[in-house]
């Protein structure tokens, strides 16, 4: 007998009735919106007040180019800036370091120095965007550069609104873009909460995702899970530092991957919500119902694209946007459909931003708040999720939290089950993915692609020497002095990294005094 | 302030609570699946016992053309094959006909005579798949020339499966493809309903179509009413001619189509279902379960499409696309991205088809029946809309019926009016169309489109001339006597046309002789 289940295993019943919710109270487990647990969204009217920020991800090559695509989005109608940094800068290495070879400007925006990050908000206010930027280990560099970008514009330090990724958790568990071993980094992660708590009223220090944790193969209940936790274990390193919970909490955010299961992923955004909620009250004590709040961002999951017939996935994509919408998500990235092939062309990255615009303004989804509350199955669904993800977080904590489990490797285990399960079936035919086991062409004519220009490395390059030429070095030296001083202290680094990139100190000088410091993290997995 | 309501017009609560659904009782409201009322779905287990069919409804220039491009759709995956016929066979005008000129394959495949249908369906055995034919004056005609292929396949009557559209009313209402006057033309509906109930029990001889009354510009509550105001005048005909309502009604099919409003949608066709079971039982008496059951078919909305940016129609048809599926339907087309532009190329119509193989493979919504009950949204929007139906039912009732509302031309001028409403409201800019009135393009590069021969006239017609001097025609002059003899009488005339097609009379000539008789109908709002 065929088995009906959620694309994450979790068992279907033929029909959900009044009957699977008998014992369910609409005050308790969903609330009024912008109420206790927040189930049904974290606003009172949702879109009606605000529609959902429309970020696309966005970045390659020199900064110019990508200052060009930012004002490509912005007068298509985006509403708001998110950056992708190549590969070097993601790993704390300069366009010119070996690590660096033939990758600079690949995936993304080469940014070495403030001067990079100058160009690439070249004319574009930044108390009228917020930005998102996507990035781990050197987080808090690649904020102060754009501190002093802002400062440049005369842009006061409360209007500057965004977020950083920096969630190092989530590195070990799945993305692998980790520097440091996990004590330090955490404590790098506390000193930008910290600052940003006192100095950034409008930012966003962190953005505890669970996308890369889905896309490295775990199931719904497992990216939940390991999300959560890996916020409780942020907030539990604040307290721990002495901050008060309430002064940081309600600026945490979070990121969720939209995957194709279409219930299940409204019925994640709708458990997460609600049981971060009870975290914080009940957990951490916050008092103030901003902490409660889990306000988050989704992207729809670059996993399920397929290079065959890559037009399939603008229907993808509609789908999975639609679910992000109708699960309450804050901001939204599209994949363009031509992404599993190259980074996405204009044209692409159009196509996917005109998506969630369809979604805004045609099919009418926005007009009223949670539609799906009540549903027997979606209501039963996002018990389950629950009740799974409650489960993990249990054990998680029996281990002494995120940052030990991570250490004993648990995570990593679990999700890497799922994954081999998860390959199995599409491997034997039982879960079909359209083009790739099923439905296949034999021959296809692949659609025009964008091409990364092999000159971006001589020319950032270039760039970068006339910068430490221009620069004035002795600045420089102080002020790197100086931050290894702070590294081996109590001192909280931010004010000392923002003075360093305001000297044009470079992503990579910064990041290797860390190195030197701190040492390299060796993944207890893979030895 | 800014209104908040569907597509059509209902106005929204910011919030749908359990108070809004208080006084629902689940058991009369939706019951089970395959139980009165039929809320929930036509079938217990719905897709889990049976996929949607995927029709694509598919026809241009020779019965050569299009029969190669049914191969193509069944090789990837599509489960039922829809014709579609060149204007002048659905209005009755053999290929060499004046009245033929310039449009002979452009918007449709070309079928004069038997010869034709025997092409189309060269090596598809009647017995494997279903199909169906979106045709109306000359619906019995096309009717007999597929019986006649099947017969020549071997294929049993009661093998034969699919669907004619059939339904004239709404060609008064909305699409304006009618020959005859009402009185006539509803005796040809009601012969060819009485000759499928004896002959054809798995032909669905009548697809009471909401389809152009809904792409003519009405809302969804007309859609709902004026297509079941139409069912209730084909019933009562059937009726009056003696044949018992339970041998014939649970052969009638449905035909809606899915706009851009996702919940809107999902809303009208749960409602259509409960309404039509009641009609069924409460006023028509019937007593066998299966004459409750409104199965349907759904296509998504081709007054949707834009040719501006004809990509974005991808992620307009997976939203539509879904709707039907969360709706419940029985089978499914969903438009080609280039429709706007052109006849669909083949790769826009296996996008389409992959779309449809994307929400049953990849998003599982098909994995529990009917996951939106329950919804308070959702079920406060299905008695909306059930309600403003059943309001215009009500006046038509009072008016004597859809035939006489139609003679008065009732239903025209409400859908004439919603449909200067929201002409107004795209003017006005308050309802946005992407790509059309905002978030435009200054310059847009066509995609490739298909294009048809000019030599297709030429073909058919040569075609047509070799038939005409081959076939016994004495014979074809026999039947034609005999045809006008049946049609002053009140003998069925389905026996007769079987004959006569048999003969290689053609679709004008038949049609030419009930002309004659009938005479052609005036629409009284256009004199």
């Amino acid at each position: 007998m065929k088995k009906y289940s959620t694309l994450s295993g979790i068992e279907l019943k033929e029909l959900y009735t009044a009957e699977d919710l008998k014992d369910f109270s609409e005050s308790e487990k969903l609330g009024k919106p912008g109420e206790f647990p927040y189930t049904r969204g974290v606003y009172p009217n949702m879109y009606r007040g605000r529609q959902w920020t429309m970020r696309q991800f966005a970045g390659f090559a020199t900064p110019e180019a990508t200052n060009q695509r930012f004002h490509y989005l912005i007068e298509h109608g985006q509403t708001g800036l998110s950056v992708a940094f190549h590969f070097p800068t993601l790993m704390g290495y300069d366009s010119d370091s070996p690590r660096a070879r033939g990758e600079v400007g690949v995936c993304g925006v080469a940014v070495d120095t403030l001067q990079d990050m100058e160009i690439l908000f070249d004319k574009i206010p930044l108390d009228q965007v917020t930005t998102s930027m996507t990035i781990n280990p050197p987080a808090s560099v690649l904020l102060c550069m754009y501190i002093a970008v802002a400062e440049k514009q005369g842009v006061p330090y409360e209007k500057i609104g965004g977020t950083i990724q920096n969630d190092i958790l989530k590195e070990y568990i799945a993305q692998h873009s980790y520097i440091f071993p996990p004590d330090p980094s955490m404590r790098l992660i506390v000193d930008s909460i910290e600052f940003c708590s006192q100095k950034l009223p409008k930012f966003n220090p962190i953005s505890i995702s669970g996308y890369h944790i889905r896309e490295a193969g775990s199931t719904a209940a497992q990216e939940l899970a390991f999300t959560i936790a890996d916020g409780i274990a942020y907030v539990q390193a604040c307290i721990d530092r002495g901050l008060d919970v309430d002064d940081f909490a309600p600026r945490l955010s979070f990121f969720w991957d939209i995957h194709n299961d279409f219930f299940e992923e409204i019925a994640k955004l709708r458990a997460a919500r609600r049981m971060w909620a009870h975290i914080m009250r009940d957990r951490f004590k916050a008092k103030n119902s901003a902490s409660y709040r889990m306000r988050f961002h989704c992207q729809t999951a670059g996993v399920s694209l397929t290079a065959q017939q890559p037009y399939n996935n603008i229907a993808r994509v509609a789908i999975q946007a639609l679910a992000g919408v109708l699960g309450g998500t804050q901001s939204l990235h599209t994949n363009s459909f031509d992404e599993t092939l190259a980074l996405p062309s204009d044209e692409s990255v159009r196509i996917a931003l005109r998506t969630q615009q369809i979604i805004a303004h045609e099919s009418k989804v926005s007009n009223t708040v949670d539609p799906l509350a009540g549903s027997y199955f979606v209501e039963s669904l996002t018990n389950t999720l629950e009740e799974q993800a409650g489960e993990y977080i249990r054990k998680i904590d029996e281990m002494g939290g995120m940052v030990e489990a991570v250490k004993q490797g648990f995570p990593m285990q679990e999700i890497a089950e799922a994954s081999a399960n998860f390959q199995q079936a599409v491997e034997s035919g039982e879960e079909k993915i359209v083009g790739v086991n099923d439905f296949i062409l034999e021959e296809e004519a692949p659609p025009e692609i964008l091409k990364i220009d092999h000159s971006v490395e001589k020319k950032q390059i270039a760039n970068l020497e006339k910068v430490r030429q221009e620069r004035d070095s002795q600045a420089v030296q102080q002020s790197l002095k100086r931050l290894r001083e702070v590294a081996n202290s109590q001192t909280n680094l931010m004010p000392i990294i923002l003075e360093a990139v305001k000297t044009y100190a470079s992503v990579g000088e910064i990041m290797g005094v860390l190195r030197e410091e701190w040492g390299e993290y060796q993944d207890p997995c893979i030895i």
